[in-house]
């Protein structure tokens, strides 16, 4: 997506060969112009899937999926993050590494909003690992529904999570996809 | 908000004289479709008010506040929940207590995206007892900016949160505001 790409170019901060930074438009601050248009792609990329759902993982997918979600015309469900162990069978819990924060939580949903009819379209603001959004489709699948696909902001693709999805069989589609980060540098596929 | 009224009485769960959960259209799952009538209703009360940016609290503010600023056509800034107090002088932080889920977090926000000549409308879902709301005041007034006013989704009003945020002088907008709870029972002021 050229304007997404335009994007990180002039306002992203490539730290290292590991980090980009995009807080001016997607984590402290929200560009919600923007995000108004990456819904509208996401929305037409998956316009014929049958989506019934859009689900998310807090905080920073949640606006640009609920932007999805309306051009969709279906609800959202969030996914919430949980430091500690969820006892609780009114919930699905996965437990969850994230390599960024060098940390382990559980991610977690509510059992109520996700039906075996569903399907349902994954979105999340970074593919890195790919921990996060396999985390999400196993609650999916926990629940019986159908991951009908996953749409990512910004795809770090120097780093396994695309492989790691696409080997479970779903169609990943990402709006920037980034080749290789340097410090000042960023590189699109 | 008569839609807001009439949503919060089909499908709010009334646990106690405290609790109201809306697990189906604001926490769990999101109506965005409720939500973007939300947002058009935040931003049409506060049209005239010369609104540079909206802010929320991470995250079940982060829905109804990308659709009023949408509606608003400004940036949405997002203030975090941390555990652990931050030492990093990027962020401002405000020490918060949460007597729902009783504990304390530090709400921080990026320095970067708070100006001083910024006129702030906070969006959050929940007004109780005040604490994030003032904690987020408290923020946006150390960025020598200004709080335009505080548009809420659904008002406790029987616990303290307005009288609290009025003594400090903002306007406090609410959609929906609860007189009494009880198990089963949700009346409207």
């Amino acid at each position: 997506m050229k304007i997404l790409e335009e994007k990180i170019l002039k306002e992203g901060q490539a730290i290292d060969k590991d980090i980009l930074k995009v807080d001016s438009f997607l984590n402290q601050q929200v560009d919600v112009e923007l995000m108004e248009k990456i819904g509208k792609e996401f929305a037409k990329h998956f316009e014929n899937k049958n989506i019934t759902k859009v689900a998310t993982i807090e905080s920073s997918g949640i606006a640009p999926a609920t932007l999805t979600a309306l051009a969709l015309n279906v609800p959202l469900v969030i996914f919430k993050k949980q430091p500690s162990k969820v006892l609780n069978d009114e919930f699905y819990s996965v437990e969850t590494i994230s390599f960024t924060k060098r940390n382990t939580y559980n991610l977690i949903a509510s059992k109520k909003y996700l039906l075996k009819d569903d399907n349902i379209l994954i979105i999340d603001d970074f593919l890195a690992n790919g921990e996060a959004s396999s985390s999400a489709m196993k609650i999916v699948n926990m629940a019986g529904a159908n991951v009908a696909g996953i749409g990512i902001v910004i795809e770090k693709s120097f780093q396994p999570g695309r492989e790691k999805l696409e080997k479970l069989g779903v169609d990943v589609y990402s709006l920037a996809r980034i080749k290789k980060l340097e410090k000042g540098i960023v590189e699109f596929i």
